[in-house]
């Protein structure tokens, strides 16, 4: 079964590939520029500093439906041991196995391939077991700090959280930024909130899960019209599912990762982000959302933070 | 074996239990202010950033001198998987096991007690095997961003690297500010510049752990009358190890998290900073150096970056 | 809240303590002597072997109702890699994490303390977050082979499987033991077939684990009287549950690990060897269970054999 | 780089593909038969059990040369814990992660593949980063029960441990079957002792890895003509490293599991039955070494005991 033909006009419209050379192994991050960090930093009027991490705890997001995806195992090594004899200073340790794409996460380029490629045309072969991904691994992403913009979709249409079925749209995105009176540009990381982690937040993992809002296969032309660097949302599984056009399933991945080369995040929690930036009157902001530099992976988990 | 009374003179002198409240749990991080932040962003100038964690990799850090804290198992659980069939988009997952303290990483309040306590009188005994630590875990140090100031020590006195025996005093911090021209203040985060890391870079995982050059038993004093949020530097061990005075281990540890209450952060690559500060001849910037919120952690990776 | 009288009574009848000396360290499996073995091996008529374990898995017996007792997470390390080189021999590994007791296991004797004790009167404090126990840690009981007799009390009774609210009870054990015409001795592994284990083949992990059948508080005695080395069913919580004394938890736990120092297993799959056991018409054969010797484990995997 | 013509023909002579079927995945284990079982069982004499495995620790075999193959990292996720309030009876309970392959082990039939194939002439690529090998993954080998025999190289030639350039040979192979009085049969389990097992023992594990004596690629066909049903050592690499024809990396894992479908273990600690097989004068006896059922796996430690 090959992707069909609806799925390869879009790709042709958003590919980037060669765009930053033939070595190139970022993609959109190359469009966050100095002057984009700059222009960010300005955008800092109360220095309030709104952290987007779910927790990382055994009991977390994943159910098991993805194999390997674990939640933290996270375990203490030592407990107040004391090292250097008894009634000295002590100390604890602990470690920690879970899948890097287990809570909020940034999935690397090589998270997706399609017909054999990863992004710029490389063989989806050079991800092995063994060494991780050749190219595009999570460790070359090494910065991302720039603009970050809230398009707030549930909050401009009155919702806590839009339905199950609810495709995200350009229309939709048009509709949020004009909402928080914002403009997109170049660089900029967009989050998109659909307020679905508030199902995860109530208890409620299964139904976080499935079905889930998302973003429709649509919305890649849509960043990529405006050079957005990065988008993150509020879901577990970023694009609508089930998808909107049967027996086309992760379009969206493609799109972004493959063909663009755009970074994706998941499990962002926007909650308090969309009261800050309702109480502020403000929908940009300074945001920081670091890789930790696992080299080869094919994604990280990442503790983002808006500064408004 | 009690701590002697040099080691308590200092530890009252430097105390903060019950300054923020009797129920507070991050300590000197109530020093960064929304006000603090608001200069950080103000100290931007070029958009540069800097990112200063070193890479997660099997063959990392940690030469299994200290139990448990293992560098990271890096490993494939999803290798170009068509999850819903054959030709469809396929994706590609990771897992990790780690220690939290293995690479570049905060010390959590509770990684370090003493006579039975941990910071704010709270009792060791708080920090169990599950369940974690009950107060003061990684995860209620919901944010750092700040000031970040460099005090490149090592370029001050015109060396690559100090000697493994040289403890870093405060005449040495003196000497660094004003080598930078830079005032510490209220809120900020320090960053240490030792040049240690480079052995670690060079390949010599041993020679980088042992014998090496770190904070003196002085210098907690230093940080608290500047009211700093917190340290880190570019060694494994922060303080000087071996120890300035016989039989005391660990003194800088117990002072900085159990007395004071202030984060500590190890094995921060400052290479790249350092010849960026030295460029743009400033060494204050802003920092973003978020935890990643495992809940009740003792420590946690971090990829900080700096801004300048 | 103490344990009540009822309990400590049986306690005082049952307790080994110094039975084999104040070093003794494995208790029961003191009574499997060379003779016991040499025994164990006349049993063997057929050759047959019948395996206990059940697979191991991601998709395992645990459901996350016991806090880090995980399935294991089971990884490829490589996959046929030619470490010298193309077209040289390649070679693929894997790695795990799991929890010892997740599936079928036995628990050491450090696994249950009550009272501030373990095995021996030893204090339930030398079981350590690092170094775990030291004593009685599960390599040190190198060995565990002997006479296993199958008690099915299930077929005695003309049942698939016990209802979920059924202690087995010594009157039970009798009926099976004469039901299979065989006589426990000393030095024997007792082997309880409930089928409940059958919920878990089918499919129904929560209905294996909640209610389920198990031994009576009444049980350990009988084990006691006959001298049996160690004892295994096909439950996940040995004993009955939720427990036939209300607010009495786990009484045949610490009866049997610390009072007696009996090794017990879990999650042994019996159904294979009841309906072997039913053809052959006997019920006493060499099992082999040997202990993966984790130094100062608490429990550990098992793969048993019976040979009869 | 094609393997040598040399290579080619001694695998044509001892393969198996086929012998049992084209279905089959278990090769030589096929040789097990009840009948083999009964005459085990009846080489008991004493009763003596004698256990094979190294003990699983954090500081054990691995040195890290083998990447992902990691040493034990056994952790505590519970410790005394009173999971049903104050008072009550309290468990610990442990976790850990692992190779499969890290201390004692079996290689699964999938460990090792050449010029695109496994055992029975399957494709390579049947072994996967997910769901591991579909074919003759180690829980396949359901049970390893047989007559074991003791082939002591080291002490029929009066040493201790073999030479680390010492590839044991046929000839070595029957000296010491001579020296034992066995004669080795269809079925048999054979334990090759080189003595190399005591340099990790007295604390060098560099010099117990390499340089190693470990079997010559002429072995095989020994093994072949003989029938034999599996065969381990007490040496890391089982064969001798490095090896004897230059830059022929790994044959005899290519001849054992790829061509011959024969069991191979490494790591087995073997001094202890040595000293045994000596003093009874007995190099024949009951071995159980029963594969952990890790679904897919292409290895599993393994707690082997001999009872003579």
């Amino acid at each position: 079964m090959a992707l069909p033909a609806a799925f390869h006009d879009i790709a042709k419209r958003v590919n980037n590939w060669g765009r930053w050379g033939e070595d190139d192994e970022i993609g959109t991050l190359n469009l966050i520029t100095d002057e984009v960090v700059r222009a960010a930093a300005g955008t800092v009027r109360r220095g309030l500093r709104v952290p987007l991490a779910l927790e990382l705890k055994e009991d977390g997001v994943q159910t098991g439906m993805i194999p390997g995806r674990v939640n933290p195992l996270h375990v203490m090594v030592q407990v107040n041991q004391e090292l250097f004899g008894p009634g000295t200073v002590a100390t604890s340790d602990d470690a920690v196995t879970f899948g890097l794409q287990a809570a909020t996460h940034w999935d690397a380029l090589t998270h997706a391939s399609h017909s054999g490629r990863i992004y710029n045309g490389r063989p989806a072969s050079s991800i092995t077991p063994h060494g991780r991904s050749a190219f595009s691994g999570i460790h070359t992403a090494r910065h991302v700090v720039s603009r970050g913009v809230l398009l707030d979709v549930a909050r401009a249409k009155g919702l806590d959280r839009l339905p199950g079925n609810h495709a995200v749209t350009p229309e939709d995105l048009d509709e949020a930024a004009e909402f928080g009176r914002v403009t997109v540009g170049a660089g900029d990381v967009v989050l998109v909130r659909t307020g679905q982690v508030r199902q995860y937040l109530a208890g409620d993992k299964h139904g976080y899960g499935y079905p889930s809002p998302g973003l429709s296969v649509r919305t890649p032309e849509w960043f990529h019209a405006r050079d957005v660097a990065a988008v993150a949302n509020d879901t577990l599984t970023f694009e609508i599912f089930p998808p909107e056009i049967e027996d086309l399933w992760l379009p969206v991945h493609a799109l972004d990762l493959v063909e663009m080369g755009m970074l994706q995040g998941q499990n962002w929690n926007l909650e308090e982000l969309s009261t800050a930036c309702a109480q502020e009157e403000r929908y940009a902001f300074l945001l920081s959302a670091m890789p930790e530099p696992f080299v080869g992976g094919t994604g990280t988990p990442v503790a983002p933070v808006a500064v408004l």
